[in-house]
């Protein structure tokens, strides 16, 4: 798409000039990327969409016909003279992508010259956002499936082509294990998949003419959708049929059938009745219509004999939870080499930033199950040979003191100077270390409803700093009233 | 993005080079895109996404790459052959873009080759049903403004890029004024803007400073967010500090403020009341945070003084109900100039198609406003001349004879042998033909909650069409049974 780096929010470019003209260029400043609640009411999120960030960040440029059109919005020539030369030269801290994250944790840290923290900001945030939201809801949409695969079938409803491609990159991350989108194998290898539409069945004069067709130039990979006209009247007959006259003399299986209506428990079960009945044991059963991790919740209690969940707009949506709110906030300024931390208050005490260069500690007991998040200064260290006390930085009498534990810090710093330090991982190896992640998680974490409160805890040094600067603004505060 | 002409799910691929193999590439289908139901239990919908479909439509070329992948995916090299040739040779007629549009008619048909139908399910469903559920929500929420304008500010919540920016080509379709989406004005001239962040106000000493630089470097333009300390206490008394400081010493004005959070209704009254007292009764006030129809409504009943709205995530994701259900169906087959129609029963009688190939009418009273649509076949002619009796397809006895109306077909030819038939209009165009098309709409079905049911009817002989096809059906079920 032209003027691919003018995919920002107006007034970063305003901001950015007004700092440009008060010689603040050279100011760095620390952001923040950081969520308030997880998606659907959920106890977790997944981190993803970093590798797509950075590569977009790796060829943000602004183009001559960028420049151009700038200049008609009348910025200044020296102002578009400094955009004509800008690439990202800050420095990167993060969390890996497909790691388990937690509200009002920093889960990326820029520390850049400001102008630079803005003019990346909403490519950031967008992308982050957009990808965390849908490796979220695959995470807790393959949380049901009880290890049955989970195959991704929603472009049609996505909000766009990225949002098809970079949704099933997302999804992949978060659980799933094929894709109907051809593009997204291509680019990612990310397994695509896919059968018929009732519209194929309706263009022949028969079912069993349309699955004849498909038999006789698929007969390796054989799957038949049996609901066009009658599930287990015509389709799963039809489908025997074509296996028995067809694919058997060849020495091949019917692989699999697929239902898309009706009611899937019931169905899945009469169809493995059938299928067994005539020796396709081995036939496997598809299902798809508006799924979700409810429905399939419900699906697996009810012992539909189902092997695996095809999943569209609900997951390529997030349809029951549609945004995921990242936010990127200011933590602090740079003045020849100190930092000022700079907090932001707000009447809601959920909205009040945590101030600070910071870093994220993941405490984990003797079973590898994570315990609890722990946010510091980034000058902190953690001796994990002496007990460790956490306290609520809400309620802090509620305090516990951990004796035998691991601690991993979770920011690294991977950008600077203007580049990556060390390549990131593909995109099987993130899949992997979410999948990873994921079983670190205490069960109660990772229930739908109602799941237990993950502890994302401050030290006691950050917290006093957060109370130090609060209660200057309370005290500033009653200076200024009349 | 690479690969772009496999952005579709691979079954269209599989049933394509099925089809292919049994010498059906030269058969002609006829699809209609339509939808069930409209978003947010809304009265009617929108009709978005024509242009950017046609224009990927005209661009859509299997390249040598995607050839080589599909080599690898084992399809038939004869296969390939078709697709390295393969442009859409097809028929479209259409509603015009920024229509409005009602559940169940066609608003979209394609006819072509089966395989060229199924080539650009994907494409077409993708773009129309994500364009068509923004500008529909846009239209909703602009519709409660009172011509206040509607400033789209969602960029970092959407979907990835092309839902930032296309979204907002749709939401411009829908009736926003502006958007936050700096590319949005580069490539499509909708008015960008913007004025500051939070962050920004904290990158300086002090409240005062921050707009001071602000208000230095856009005098003509200055715009300043209040919010970020105390509104009434400090944002506003600051605001004006400045424009008695600075813009009025240049004989410049203030522009307006924005309040980001807080009572809404509340803030924008004392903002007035204070910004009034100090000469400033141009200075407008604009809010935004989380806002969608609702709020703004309520903002509007509690009498807010508000000039102007950002809207965000609410309109960018379509977040109360984030997926426009447009399918794809096969509604006939072409068999040497016959039009064989094709109808698909399901349990929900809802969604059982309407077959053939088929014109939607619109009926007019005689001040403009829309009465009803009437879908009927192809050859059919009304003559307005004539009263014209309509009924419902489901209760027929519901019957109203129309004497005073005018009357206008709705789909309209745009492409055959490969190419458009005429250019199609500009957005500027589209956009205003939506906030005519929304002018012809009883309030009644405008409401936001239980809107008035619009009319879409069969004729006569489409009625008995479809009737009969479900009666052989039936019929053809009742022999099968044992």
């Amino acid at each position: 798409m032209k003027h691919n780096a003018l995919l920002m929010d107006y007034y970063e470019l305003s901001m950015a000039q007004a700092l440009y003209f008060e010689e603040k260029h050279h100011q760095w400043g620390i952001f923040d990327y950081y969520f308030r609640r997880c998606p659907d009411h959920g106890g977790y999120a997944i981190f993803a969409g970093l590798e797509t960030f950075i590569k977009a960040l790796e060829e943000l440029k602004f183009q001559k016909e960028d420049i151009e059109f700038l200049k008609q919005k009348n910025f200044h020539p020296e102002f578009l003279n400094y955009l004509k030369n800008f690439t990202f030269q800050g420095e990167i801290y993060t969390f890996k992508e497909g790691s388990v994250i937690f509200p009002n944790e920093p889960i990326l840290t820029v520390r850049a010259p400001l102008i630079e923290c803005y003019l990346i900001e909403t490519l950031l945030l967008l992308t982050l956002n957009h990808q965390s939201l849908i490796a979220s809801k695959a995470a807790r949409i393959c949380s049901q499936a009880q290890e049955k695969p989970i195959l991704e079938f929603g472009a049609r409803r996505a909000h766009g082509k990225d949002a098809a491609l970079l949704g099933t990159r997302a999804a992949y991350i978060g659980g799933i294990q094929a894709s109907a989108n051809t593009q997204a194998e291509a680019l990612y290898k990310i397994p695509a998949t896919g059968t018929m539409s009732h519209a194929f069945i309706q263009s022949f004069a028969s079912e069993y003419d349309a699955f004849l067709s498909y038999a006789k130039t698929y007969p390796e990979n054989t799957i038949l959708l049996v609901d066009t006209y009658n599930t287990l009247q015509s389709g799963i007959p039809n489908a025997i049929a074509i296996h028995e006259n067809i694919l058997k003399p060849q020495g091949k299986r019917l692989k699999a059938i697929r239902i898309d209506s009706g009611d899937l428990a019931y169905l899945s079960r009469s169809a493995r009745k059938i299928l067994d009945k005539h020796g396709l044991t081995d036939c496997k059963i598809i299902v798809s219509n508006s799924l979700d991790e409810f429905l399939i919740k419900d699906l697996m209690n009810q012992k539909a004999a189902i092997d695996g969940f095809g999943v569209g707009e609900r997951l390529i949506t997030a349809k029951s939870d549609p945004v995921f709110g990242g936010v990127y906030k200011i933590v602090a300024l740079e003045d020849q080499q100190n930092i000022i931390p700079k907090i932001k208050i707000s009447e809601n005490p959920q909205k009040t930033t945590t101030p600070g260069f910071k870093q994220v500690w993941r405490f984990y007991d003797q079973d590898q199950i994570a315990i609890a998040d722990l946010i510091t200064l980034r000058d902190e260290t953690i001796d994990s040979t002496r007990p460790y006390t956490l306290f609520d930085p809400h309620e802090t009498w509620k305090q516990k003191t951990l004796t035998h534990y691991q601690v991993r810090p979770m920011l690294h710093k991977i950008w600077q100077k203007g580049a990556l330090i060390a390549p990131l991982p593909s995109l099987e190896e993130t899949r992997t270390h979410c999948q990873n992640e994921l079983k670190t998680l205490w069960q109660e974490v990772r229930r739908l409803e109602n799941p237990h409160g993950y502890y994302v805890d401050l030290s006691k040094k950050l917290w006093q700093l957060k109370q130090n600067m609060l209660q200057e603004i309370a005290q500033q505060q009653t200076k200024a009233k009349p």
